[in-house]
């Protein structure tokens, strides 16, 4: 595999995934580079046009010349080939399709609050954002009540084995209290979230 | 493969990318099942137990007792071994790339204000929604800048071929103007949905 050079915003919990990919296979990542997201520094003209247009955090950069952004495309391509992806092809759409759900209906809502409580303060927030947090609130937990009714008969998301679509979910799940999230009341998340912790190569976010 | 039904409305983005992505591969529907999603029938009883706990279409239910959600999933099943997805690991991961910056860079806006715009009148819309619009529309611009900028050296996104991550960008950009946006400042974007358009196998949305 050529050289891995994670940019990142260590805090993230996307970026976090990357990480946590790599360390539960034994991939060594040459470098990681912070970029200080509150500051803009995914925003300027350099990273723009050379790590991601998007102005995003994380990109997985491979070798010189490949920049890769997306968490879930960039765990993919760590797990590709490996056991954290199943070669069955319902179970990899199976992984994919939790890995879809995460960005799109829980980590606009787990990992905004996450954010907005823990790394910014509540004085700081637009008025717009202040009124829009019980709704994310609301989200985020009906996206944590289906994945505590998906567990309360399964031990990982997919073929009953650890893929990359429980460290996908992981990121931002073990950290939604700093969003003011409950999980006392979701036993088999939180069941599942320490059954992640036990296993071999797991590193932890901070 | 099993039989395959497609749980949908089918006037969504989501939805079409399924019928899209058979079509081009030549792979039938034994069937498509229509829900009204404005008269809140993904979110009943039923349909929250059996096809899908997140209460969304579309769904791809696969054999008898097998339901795949999310579009991104189950494009990725239908496309996986086919020529519409890559072999090459690197080339696999650059099209979730694709597929994850639409859903969560561009669907929520480009998505959102076709459905408000095209689908509901603006009158029904709350304040808080009426007020989002111009945010929206901003980032939609958004991505439709780095995706033209992206095709502006390309005839597809992914390895110079049509992947599955064109037909996941395909299904809301070509609709995008019953948003209201406008696809005339973006002309690579333009010339690439014209190229899709007359892909073998191609499909309209209606």
């Amino acid at each position: 595999m050529p050289d891995l050079i994670l940019h990142e915003y260590s805090w993230s919990g996307n970026c976090y995934k990357i990480r946590l990919t790599a360390s539960l296979l034994g991939i060594k990542l040459k470098d990681r580079l912070e970029y200080d997201v509150l500051k803009g520094e995914t925003r300027t003209p350099e990273y723009l046009s050379k790590v991601n247009a998007n102005g995003r955090i994380p990109v997985l950069q491979i070798g010189e010349d490949t920049f890769l952004p997306e968490s879930g495309a960039a765990c993919h391509y760590l797990a590709d080939g490996t056991n954290l992806l199943p070669t069955d092809r319902l179970q990899r759409a199976q992984v994919l399709q939790w890995m879809f759900f995460e960005q799109y209906s829980f980590e606009p809502y787990a990992g905004t609050l996450r954010f907005w409580l823990a790394k910014r303060d509540l004085e700081s927030l637009s008025q717009e954002q202040k009124e829009s947090i019980p709704e994310k609130r609301k989200q985020g937990d009906a996206a944590l009540a289906i994945m505590n009714e998906h567990l309360s008969t399964r031990m990982f998301f997919v073929a009953e084995k650890l893929t990359v679509a429980d460290v996908a979910l992981y990121a931002y799940t073990h950290v939604a209290p700093e969003g003011g999230f409950d999980l006392s009341i979701f036993p088999h998340v939180q069941a599942w979230c320490e059954r992640i912790a036990r296993q071999p190569g797991y590193v932890a976010v901070n």
